[in-house]
């Protein structure tokens, strides 16, 4: 009875619905016509048959966003369509047995695919780590039994030192570095060539466009087949060859490759790419968890970092991905240790209070660290922007080379990043000793070379990230605070053995080392890596997966959290929000509180072009589909009302033409009607209706016409339920939305009229405006600046050309010609940016017009324009951006 | 320029909405002259203050669900006004240090509230775990130098077994046993009597309730002072006395009675429901944090399990309040360890590959171990509410002396839980061993005592779990699983040493201990954690917090794995989750993935009591009031056009008719206008116009009325952008919108017309209802098992009731009748579920209707009618729901 009543009620809504609208007297008889087939069961067979075909062909454009809430739709639609068979099964009382398979397949495709891609990863990661390891010892010597193995495999079992096997490459110690040299900048060359010929997708991190597709941003080739071939054969290259660069970026990178590659098998997924992007959170947290051995630190790095969207099922997808490809790559033992923990240290000591003084000194370096090398790293991105694009490989090359010649004086720097920590991570209390780091008596020496690493690891870093070759920044960081950390405890170890019976030091047990100085680096790597990236959870769990030193939860804690405080200072989000926004992706931060205070419209364009309900000839709307560059047109019911209707995709528009096209002789003038059956019949609005499809309209549309149809119906490609807000709502609740819920374009509906529509690129827009406008007020002498800047990096061009000249005539003479380091590689990423998002034509125009007119507003939206593809301003991200010229 | 040529493009937008609506002749002159009074400052001033008095008066009823929404947008305009303020302060050039002191204040209160909590929370903590110990051992013995003292501070510094100061009660051993019971039936006691007398809510877990109220649910009293101050003082009783309850549970509980009692002392917090909710998630890691010593096992906790909506600000809120609690909790140092680590083990010796399909073994042990307890203690809580409510003391006194009595014999389960785990947890290489636990020896015995732990202490978790102490369910689950583990683990020792050449142990090293009982233990512990909560990555992470044992990072993933794979068989959800269904309160599950494939207007109310613009009487608005339940009203244009304009909250329409009456003599005919203005006046709808001020009406609205007023406006209290869908969006997505958004109504429009309005309720009910549908599908013969069911239930009450009976009057005979356990304290929660959410008593109504037509749907919405607050179908939730009676 509960559920009459209820519906008793809700069938007096209709009464209402059904009285005919001022609109429908306008629709044509052919509806009615379409009604009338739309009971027989061809016609579902047939829209179900469009609907396969929309799907199928639903591949977003490049450089689009994807829609959440239409791509839930269709998934929920497939369930549902499925779950009918499988009633309809049971029903009948007739279960096959492969229909049962088929189901639980289908209910564990998930699963599936996580797992194959997991396997996939863990493999890839175990291959690197021993090519890398090959690549790395093959510049100091070869193995004379078995030459594709490294020092270690080469020696297996010999004790140290007794190894017969493995020489170096000649018995002259100048020679060898020489020799070392080459073989660094041969690496570094062949890296920088392969991701240029075949795949310049794969140069960099890939952590900020990853962010940016998983949060629905469409970027093709960017996780295709190609880059994660050349970046599984770059990376170890890169790493070899010396570069300040790490590998848990690229790590991530290929392991999303992998999980996209792999995905795209399944129909499952290449239908439907917000399924799709939960796949690849799951693949970035197994790219971490492989590149650190950390798959708990790696979970929680897909979802601090990475993913704008985690959803339960995500975090345990993520678990059970990272879980696989860790447990491969443990099974496999690339290492022959048997351990995942890469720098296992055991600190016996626990830590004192007093120390908690110098824990805050180590966590305000990490933040000052993170926001210093943002700062110039962007500028040092720009500089590279601006005038290096065509020497992408000579300027890997040139880096190879010079990171070999400085590093090499140093003893810190000489070895490779992750040893170098596993040395400064020691607690001093065994007999394994580097350098005197533990002898009391080489202390000052040891500071001051570890100051000078300390410096010049972060200039290499600031220099390297960025280059195009694989190259991550997570590592590099942790040894910048690694040994910066470790000269912190070597000066406390020092004064507290000078004071012994201080006060400050009471806690301290007499006779017995107090400081261990190997935390002090623990903690120092933490912080750098907390400062660069501005994470704080995963931080935290990362560093214990790799050394295991849960006594010192607390005191990674406070540091990371002095870390995270000192940076929020400077700005929020880690070095990848900042290259996104240098990038101009249409990235909605979720870090960022805005407070415009506006309501939407305030942001949205009004000028939309519409579709009327009453049609429009295929000529117009084959017009429409090549001028504009729209991703999709709000349907009204008349020009005149604007009563919206619905919404039609630029993808779905130009499907239903060519189908129609394909399948009748259609003249230019035919009419084309985009009326929905709700607006003109007096269809129940609470019929089940799930677009895209509309199911009591659901015949084909040209069925019934002759082969000469003069009026198509387009309504089944109808989107009837878009998003609608009211142009009163605060923009930050449409950009909450937008980031929640996802939609491509949001419409502004006032009492039933479309006023205007808004889109993630109009949200970012106003954003960047409102910055700029209140950045102008505070720092007003901005310009100047500025020019001082680029004048700056003016000079910097004309010292840069002048070495780079010269090492490329050298190298060009060494290999007599065969490879030349100055192709220009422009153009090829000339267009990166964001084109055609929803209505992005318009807006360029506006800011084009806005940088026409001078003197006003000329200069603002510099940001913006890059969004349009325009890079001639990017020299000034960083720094904000002015209102108007001086 | 370009803000000029967007600002153009905006001004087009208002000559369409300028044209006089066809509503706008309805409305009076008296908007004009309101209008005309607007244009002063008075009336801005009086604006503000009609918002500050709102915000205060904003509490939510009780058992009514916050909006999200409505919170952010009050949130902003607070900014806004103190960007506002500020930017005047900075334009005027003059800059008060005081005014600047207020700002850094305000900025920086987030921080400054965490931070007083999470110390409160730590020294909180610090207490209970000091009286904890000392009740336990006083249980067992006094301190004969000072009475306060546990054991050990009172042994502190002599050697073990010399210890001279700690005296057993008597020297004779049964008597000792006695006394032992006495105090275990006495804590309990005094626990539960604290409980019924102080705090209803102190009692139970808390986890679920919790969670409902971070999502957004309004329960009054459950975090408030006296809960807090009763969970404190009960919980360390309630563990003292034995009873298989842990402490984490209601640690959550009194860390976020903390939070909320802290932050209501601030503005911010008190007049924000949902900022509060941040400080309570965060508040909800801190009490993780304490009860485990784990503090980013906290903050995952509160993220994976409590949280509903979780931005990374809360993230990093979790993170410090987490970090403050738990170093002052280190900093007190209340076992002087000073560990956080609570059960440190060393496993020496790595795992072997053939180890994993006995880890698979022990997560299939989790996962049944889940879906059992949850199974019978949910019966068993179906038990209590129907027969036990009014023996809440004497049920737990009961249950306390039954503890004491069984658990004695068990070696196991003698001993404290946490004990009984550190013992589990050993790896037998050092000299320490409880009952020959290392011996092979003793090998049968140890297996067959562990077996019956395993199993009373199942049994007792099911029975304890949800009495009226302060009871949480973590560690006795790990107790549960160590004992099951350590249990396979020694029957796997016993089978590698009895076939040591085996292929199978071929990876084990020969003459050396291949295999740890003790790890297996500890992966017991991992997987009966995770299969009752159905947690994953803050078990794995809580594992090595409460242990450092890095090295198994992969079993424990394993296993935690398997656990939760196996748990997903029996059904979604861990305790907390059931808990919440079980009691009915409105939340929206994130797990559950709803696939109803209808459309909104499927759920919604249809029949909704709206207000026509144009006004009615005062006495209407007030029979409006007191006649109905409802939570707002939308505001339509007329009745028969039903053009939505707008909705006013039932506390706002209070507040104004409260406020016109105070402040005028008003006829009972005076009528009440609701026209916004935009609807009657020619606003340009782009003007900003955040809810609940309509700044372009922001005058007074009485303040041009004389005494006698004869119509009052009530535009300002109306929210004239309410969240409004399209009646055919599918249901899924307005659920998600109600997840993901969090309005507390959203509106159905359909062409400007209202149609319908849908609630979280609503959606639940729907949902129940399609559940049961289908259920009752596959399970037709429901009925007579429920019948059986409930006959066992009374069968077990008779057994009951003869026993208690027994001992009430052996306790009343002790006391001398000043100890009753018998009183009824019924209705001091029989309101416990939805009351007044939305539309309840239209729902309530429609529900018993249905329930008293008989027949045809009688015994639908079970579930629902617990919403609703009546009980009587307590024992029903478990199984599902029919949908007819047969």
């Amino acid at each position: 009875m509960n559920f009459q009543s209820r519906s008793t009620s809700l069938s007096t809504v209709p009464s209402v619905v059904r009285r005919p609208s001022v609109s429908s007297r306008l629709s044509s008889a052919v509806s009615i016509a379409e009604r009338g087939e739309a009971q027989d069961g061809g016609g579902i067979a047939g829209q179900d048959q469009i609907e396969e075909e929309i799907a199928k062909i639903k591949r977003y454009e490049d450089f689009t966003t994807i829609d959440w809430v239409q791509d839930a739709a269709r998934e929920q639609l497939r369930r549902k369509a499925r779950r009918k068979r499988q009633a309809g099964l049971y029903g009948s009382g007739q279960v096959d047995w492969r229909q049962k398979i088929r189901e639980a397949y289908d209910a564990a495709q998930g699963w599936i695919v996580v797992t194959i891609i997991g396997v996939a990863i863990g493999l890839n990661a175990a291959f690197l780590s021993i090519i890398t390891e090959w690549l790395a010892d093959i510049k100091l010597g070869y193995c004379t039994t078995k030459f594709y193995l490294n020092e270690d495999f080469c020696c297996w079992g010999a004790d140290s030192g007794a190894c017969k096997g493995w020489h170096q490459w000649t018995g002259f110690e100048p020679m060898n570095y020489i020799i070392y040299i080459i073989f660094a900048t041969l690496f570094a060359l062949t890296a920088a060539t392969l991701v240029k010929a075949y795949a310049p997708y794969a140069a960099g991190s890939g952590i900020s466009e990853i962010k940016c597709i998983i949060a629905g941003f469409v970027m093709k080739g960017f996780l295709g087949f190609w880059t994660l071939v050349i970046k599984s054969l770059a990376l170890p290259l890169a790493i070899a060859s010396g570069l300040s660069v790490g590998k848990e970026g690229p790590s991530v990178h290929y392991a999303v490759c992998t999980g996209n590659v792999i995905s795209r098998l399944f129909a499952k997924y290449r239908q439907n790419a917000s399924k799709t992007r939960e796949v690849l959170s799951a693949c970035a947290a197994a790219g971490v968890a492989v590149a650190f051995g950390s798959p708990i630190g790696g979970v929680l790095f897909s979802l601090e970092e990475m993913s704008s969207t985690f959803p339960l099922k995500t975090l345990w997808r993520s678990y059970f991905c990272a879980l696989v490809a860790t447990a491969v790559l443990a099974a496999m033992n690339p290492f022959r240790t048997g351990q995942l923990v890469m720098f296992q240290v055991k600190y016996d000591r626990s830590w004192h209070f007093f120390e908690v003084l110098f824990y805050i000194i180590i966590g305000v370096f990490g933040g000052l660290y993170g926001a210093f090398v943002m700062k110039w790293n962007l500028r040092a991105q720009a500089f590279r922007k601006k005038y290096l694009t065509n020497y992408a490989v000579l300027e890997a090359t040139l880096l190879a080379v010079a990171t070999a010649i400085v590093c090499y004086p140093n003893a810190f720097l000489r070895i490779e990043m992750t040893e170098s920590m596993k040395v400064l991570f020691r607690e001093c209390e065994g007999a394994e000793d580097y350098h005197d780091l533990c002898d009391p008596g080489h202390r000052f020496g040891n500071v001051v070379s570890l100051i000078l690493a300390t410096i010049i690891r972060i200039f290499f870093v600031i220099i390297s990230y960025g280059c195009k070759v694989p190259a991550g920044i997570f590592v590099p960081s942790m040894a910048v605070g690694a040994s910066f950390g470790r000269t912190v405890g070597i000066i406390v170890q020092a004064i507290h053995e000078a004071n012994p019976k201080s006060v400050f030091f009471s806690s301290c047990a007499p006779d017995v080392p107090c400081i261990t100085p190997g935390t002090y680096a623990f903690l120092g790597a933490a912080a750098a890596l907390s400062g660069i990236m501005h994470i704080t959870v995963s931080v935290v769990v990362i560093m214990f997966e790799l050394t295991g030193a849960l006594t010192y939860i607390l005191p990674t804690m406070i540091v990371v959290g002095v870390t995270k405080a000192v940076s929020e200072l400077f700005g929020k989000g880690g070095i990848a929000d900042r290259m996104i926004w240098f990038s101009g992706f249409p990235y909605l931060d979720h870090k960022e509180e805005h407070n415009f205070g506006v309501p939407v419209s305030h942001a949205m364009i009004s000028d939309v072009v519409s579709i009327p309900s009453t049609g429009m000839t295929l000529k117009a709307v084959e017009r429409l589909l090549t001028k504009d560059n729209y991703q999709g047109f709000p349907i009204v019911e008349d020009e005149t009302s604007k009563i919206l209707i619905g919404y039609i995709g630029r993808t779905e528009l130009r499907y239903a033409v060519d189908r129609a096209k394909r399948q009748h002789t259609l003249s230019p003038l035919a009419k084309c009607t985009f009326a929905t059956t709700s607006s003109t019949t007096t269809a129940d609005p609470t019929t089940p209706l799930i677009h895209p499809s509309t199911p009591a309209a659901s015949s084909d549309p040209l069925d019934y016409a002759s082969s000469q149809a003069t009026t198509i119906s387009f309504a089944p490609y109808i989107d009837t339920t878009p998003v609608t807000v009211h142009p009163r709502l605060p923009l930050e609740t449409v950009m909450e939305l937008f980031r929640k819920i996802g939609p491509r374009v949001i419409l502004i509906e006032h009492r039933g009229r479309l006023t205007g529509l808004v889109t993630v690129k109009d949200c970012l827009k106003y954003q960047f405006k409102a910055e700029a406008a209140e950045h102008h007020l505070s720092h007003p002498r901005e310009g100047d600046l500025r020019r001082m800047e680029e004048e700056g990096q003016e000079r910097v061009w004309g010292i840069i050309r002048a070495a780079a000249g010269w090492v490329s005539d050298a190298v060009g003479r060494v290999s007599r010609g065969r490879i030349r380091l100055s192709d220009s590689w422009e153009g090829q990423r000339g267009g990166y940016g964001i084109e055609g998002d929803g209505h992005p034509s318009a807006a360029a125009t506006t800011v084009m017009a806005g940088a026409a007119d001078g003197g006003g507003g000329g200069g603002v939206l510099g940001r913006g324009m890059i969004m349009d593809g325009t890079e001639e301003e990017g020299g000034e991200e960083d720094e904000g951006l002015e209102l108007e010229n001086r």
